[in-house]
C-alpha cells in the first residue's frame, strides 16, 4: 500500500482527491490537512459519512507518507512542497507553482518571487500523455491546470507533428463553477452565476496561457500563442473547450482523425470520438478521461478540436491519481473512472 | 411626482426596487444609499446602464424626499428608519425591525434590543390585503418578509372566517437563492446550491414564524401555530409555499375556492387559480402578484393550498411599492406587473 | 458470478442500473433490452464509451440468466415479469406492476386490469429494511417507487412502533427531473422545468399514494393516511421529502432520533443525521442510500421527518441492486454506493 | 394604433412577441394564432392571465390588420407571408424564409424549394443597424436569426471600414435553450441539457452561418469566411458569441473600441462596454439591447469581440418590434427594454 497525505482536503479538488483516494485499491490515506477545519472531521466540512480527521499542515506526520498531493493556492503551496522534498517524500502538487519552467516567468505571471526555485528544473510537468517516463521517475509533478489539460490535449498530435501551421491556436474555453473553488465571492454566488455565462481574463492573460504555450511549445518544438477565453458557464463541474486550429491544406478530416486515434490509441484516459459524434460535457463528468472530437471549419485546412473533461477529473484530482499511479508502478488507471 | 429615496440600493431586493422606482411613472427617485459602493453609480454594482449615484446614508438628503424604502438588513434599519421619520418622512421598512407588535417579541426572535420602540405602535404591517386603509394613513410601514406574505395570503381567507379548525397550519416553503442575499456565503456559494435542495431553520425556528402567527392570530381571533420549514431551492427568483390546512369537514373544495374567489375577487395583485389548475413558481416570476391554488387532500376538511409569489416582488420590492402607491393616493399597481 | 439482464437499458433508471451492474464484482451481464435502440449499443443511446448490445425484448435469452431486472413502464412490465418467472428466472421489477396487493388496487390507481394476477400473492415489496427475509426468498421482487422509498423510510420506525398518533403523514415531496423519465414532454422542457418549481398530482391522487399507505398500515397494523404532494424540482437527480408527523407528547426529538438510530442501526443503506443537522439532497446524491433529520415542528408530539435519497439510487437502481444482492446471498452493499 | 396580428403566438418567440405588443403603447394586438391550441387562449397554453382567443392561421383576418408578424418554423412560413402580403399587409418574419438573398442560397441550405420566390427580392434583411432606412420603407422585413444577430453586429464596424484583415471570423456562440423552440426532445430535455453544455453543427454547417456571411459581405465588400460553433447553454435564455477577428496590427484596443463607440453611438440598441469591462449573458437578459465588449488577444492586431443579446429580445421578438417601430414612423424603442 501506498501511504499518501493530503494537503488542502477540504477545497473542491482536495475532496475530489480524497474520494478518489479513499476508493483507490493501493493506497492508504494517512493524513488530510485543512487550515480552516483542522481538528474537526471531513464530515464537519462536507456532507458526507467520512470521519477523517483533519490536521493543521504544519502537524501533517511526513515521515509516514510515501507521497504527498499539494492542493492549496498557488503561492501557499511551494513552501509545503519544499517541506515535503526535503522529508525525501514525493510530492504531486496540484497548484501552479511548479508548473512553468523558470522563476522569471513564474514572477511574470503569478506576481509573486518563487520561494523554491531549486526544485523547478527537477520539477515535471504532470501530463502524463506528454511525459510518461519522466513522471515515473520523477520526485516533484506539477500537475496541470483544468484547462491546460484540455487545451494541450487537444493540440497536441498537431503540434508534436509539426502540422500547427501558423503556431496559433485560439482556445474558447468553458469552465465549471467549481473550477473556481469553495471560497465564496461574488462571482461564485449562486443568482450571478446562474442563468448567466461569462467570460472572464480574456484573450492572453489568463495565468493558465504560459503553462499551455510552454507545452504546446515544447512539443512544437516552436513558439506557439494561445489565444485564450474563458468562460464561467453554470454547472457545477466539467470542462469544454472549443478549440481553432490551421493545418496544411492537404489535410482533411479523416486524416486529422486518424493522426489523433494514433497518437493517443494506446492512451487510456484521452478517447477521440469517430467522425460525426460531438463532445459533449456530459461525455467526462464524473470521469477521469479526456474525450475529443474533431471537425471540418468549411475550408482547407482549417479544423474545430472539441476537448471534454472534468475540471475536477482529468483536470485536477483524476489526473493527480493518475500521475501517482505512474510514481509508483501502478496500473495507470488503478482508482479511476476511465 | 412623489420624491423617493432608497436606503440600500444594492442588495437584491434594492435593486429590483430601483428598477420597479425607475419606471414607476408617478415616482422621481432622488437618492440610493450604498455602504459598499457609495461614491460609485449603479453600473459599477450591478450589470447595467443606470448612472444613478451611491451616496452613504449618512449623506442621503431626506429633506428632499416624501417617502424612503429601508432595504437594509434587520438591525440595521431601525436607526435609518428613526431618523427618516424625525424629519418627517414617510417610511417603507423592508427589514423585519417593524414587523413585531412589542419589543419583547422582537428581542426573543431577533437577540437584539429595539432601539426605536416608541415607533412599533404606529408601524402598520404593509400586507395591503389585510391592512389597507391603515397604510393609506401610516407613516412607517413594515414591508413583509417574503416568507410570511406566501403563508398569510395562503391562509387569510380561512383565518379571518375562522375555518381554521385546529388554528393550526403547517407550511412546507421553498425559495429561490435572491432571498439569502447578495453576500456571498457558503451557503449561496453556486456549487453548492446547485443541484441540491436544503431545508433550513427546520420547524418553527425560522425568524418569519412570529410576523406569520402574529397576523394570521390577528385575523382569525385566536392563536395560530405555524410549523413552517423554508428551502433552498436552485433557482435566482421566486417561491412557493405549499400550505397543509384543516376546516371543517362539510367544506368542500368547490367552496373554499369560492371563499377565496370572494376574498381575493378585487385584490389587483392576488390571483386564485380555477379547479384543476395548479400554482407553480412560474405563475409569478417576474411578477408583482400572488397565484393561489386550492386542492384537496383526500380526506373531508383537508386541503392544500398553494401560494406562489416572486420573492423579489410580492415578497419584496412589488408589495414595497404597492404600499407605496397605497400611501399616496396613486393607483395601487402603478408601476407593478399585476 | 449472478447472470443478470436488464429489461429496458435506456431509460435513466436503466441506464443507473447498467452502470451499477458492469462494475458490480459478482454480476455478469448477459443482455440489455431497448426497443427503441434495438440492434445498436449503449454507446449509441448514451455519451458513454459501453459497447453493451442492445437488443429488443423478444429476443432475450432468458435461459441464459439467474435473474432479472424490468425497467419498464407500468403496464408494460407485467407481461414481462409473467415470462420470465415461466422461465424460473427471478425477477427485480421497477415498475408499479407488482407493488399493490391486490388487483383491484391495481386496477384502481392505474386504470388497467392486471394482466398477471396469479403472481401478485408471491410478490415481495421490495424495501429491504421492511422486508429483508422475504426478499432473500422471492422470485419476484416489486422494487418500490422512489417516493415510497423516501416516505415510508422517514417513517417506519414511527409506524411500527405504534407513534404515528393520528394515523396520519403529510409528506412533501420534492424529486429531481430523471423521476420523470426520458421521453421528451413539455414538463421536462429544460425552459419549463428550469427557473421553476412545480407541484403536481396534489393532494392524494398520485399513484404511489397507495403503496406509502400500504407499506406503513401493515408495519402499524391499522390505516395510515398519507396527504402527499411531489413537486418537480430544477435539478437531475436527487429526492427530498418532508414528512409532518404527530407522535404521543410525551416524546421528544431525543428520544426520536433514539428510536431511528435503533430502528436503522444495523441498515447499511439508512442513515441517522445527529441532533441539529439537517438532511439535504446532497447527503444522497450520487448513492444508494437514504438519509434522515429528525426536528421538532415546536410543540409536543410535532416533528418534522426530512428524508433524502438519490431518486435513481436507493429510489430506484441502487435498491434493485441491493435486492438482487439479498436474493443471491450476497453482501448487501456489493456493487453500491453507501 | 398600430393593428397588428402575430401568426404562431405560443412558441417562446412568439409568447415573448405577444408580451411585448400587450405593453406597446401604440399597438393594438388584433389576433394570434397557434394551429396547437386553436379554440382556446393564451392562458390555456402559458402560465399567465391573458385571456388572448388562438385562432388557426387560415382563420386570421388579414382585412383588419396593418402588420402581422411571423413566428413560424422556416419552410412552414412562406406560404403565409405570401399570403399575407396579398392581402396587402405589411409582414415582418421571423422565420429564415426570406433572409437569403436568393432562391438557391435558401434551398442549399434549407434543403427545400422557396415558395415564394417573387417576394425574396423586396425582402429587407431586418438588422436595423445596418438597413434602418431600407426597413421603414419595406413590405416585407426577414428578422434576423439569433446568432446572426449577435454575430453580424460584433463584427459590423469591422467589416464595413474594410478591417477585416482576412476576411474571416471566427464566432464560438453560446445560447440559451429556449432558442430550440418549444417542442419537447431529447436535445431539450432538462435532465440532457442540465448540468451540460454541448457544441452542435459545429464548423461550417449551421443553418445560419450563410445569413452571417451574406451580411458582412455586403457591408466589406468582400466575401467574409465564418467559422462558427454554437453550443447549447443550461440557462433559459440569453446569448453570448465570442469573436475572434484580425485586423491590420496598426490598429490598438482603444481605437478599435473609438470606432465601435463611433458606429454604435447612435443606436438605441447596441452597447459598447468601455474598456476592461467584459459582456455576460446576464447585461442582456431580459433586454432587446446587444451589448458588445472588446479586448485584446495578446498580439498585434488580433481581438476578442464579445456580444450579449438575449436570445428572445434582441435576438428575436424585441428586434422584430424595433423593425415594426420603424415600418410605422414610431419612436424605435417604443414598447422595448433598452
Amino acid at each position: 500500500m501506498i501511504r499518501v497525505g493530503v494537503f488542502g482536503a477540504t477545497g473542491y479538488a482536495g475532496y475530489e482527491l480524497v474520494q478518489l483516494l479513499r476508493g483507490h485499491p493501493n493506497v492508504r490515506l494517512v493524513f488530510a490537512t485543512s487550515e480552516q477545519s483542522a481538528g474537526g472531521r471531513l464530515c464537519d466540512a462536507y456532507p458526507c459519512f467520512d470521519s477523517l480527521d483533519l490536521v493543521r499542515a504544519e502537524d501533517a506526520p511526513l515521515d509516514e507518507v510515501d507521497c504527498v498531493f499539494c492542493s492549496l493556492p498557488h503561492g501557499a503551496s511551494m513552501g509545503t512542497v519544499q517541506r515535503a522534498r526535503r522529508a525525501g517524500v514525493r510530492v504531486i502538487d496540484l497548484s501552479a507553482d511548479f508548473r512553468l519552467a523558470t522563476p522569471d516567468l513564474y514572477r511574470e505571471w503569478y506576481r509573486v518571487s518563487h520561494e523554491a526555485p531549486e526544485l523547478l528544473a527537477g520539477a515535471v510537468y504532470g501530463l502524463p500523455e506528454l511525459h510518461r517516463d519522466r513522471i515515473r521517475a520523477a520526485g516533484l509533478v506539477a500537475n496541470p491546470g483544468c484547462y491546460p489539460t484540455s487545451v494541450i490535449l487537444g493540440c497536441y498530435p498537431l503540434a508534436r507533428t509539426g502540422l500547427l501551421a501558423d503556431g496559433h491556436v485560439i482556445a474558447d474555453a468553458k469552465s465549471g463553477v467549481s473550477g473556481a473553488g469553495r471560497s465564496p465571492s461574488l462571482t461564485t454566488h449562486f443568482c450571478e452565476a446562474n442563468e448567466n455565462l461569462s467570460p472572464y481574463s480574456v484573450g492572453h492573460v489568463h495565468r493558465h496561457v504560459p503553462e499551455m504555450e510552454q507545452e504546446l511549445a515544447r512539443a512544437a518544438g516552436r513558439p506557439v500563442h494561445v489565444t485564450f477565453v474563458p468562460h464561467l458557464v453554470p454547472v457545477n463541474r466539467g470542462m469544454l473547450t472549443t478549440l481553432y486550429v490551421c493545418v496544411p491544406p492537404e489535410h482533411d478530416l479523416a486524416g486529422l482523425i486518424s493522426l489523433y486515434r494514433e497518437a493517443y490509441g494506446a492512451e487510456p484516459l484521452v478517447r477521440v470520438l469517430p467522425e460525426g459524434k460531438v463532445a459533449t460535457m456530459r461525455w467526462a463528468e464524473q470521469t477521469d478521461r479526456c474525450v475529443l472530437s474533431l471537425h471540418s471549419a468549411g475550408r482547407p485546412g482549417e479544423f474545430v478540436i472539441i476537448s471534454a473533461i472534468d475540471n475536477l477529473g482529468k483536470g485536477a484530482a483524476g489526473q493527480a491519481v493518475q500521475n501517482m499511479n505512474l510514481m509508483f508502478g501502478l496500473p495507470e488507471t488503478a482508482g479511476l473512472r476511465p
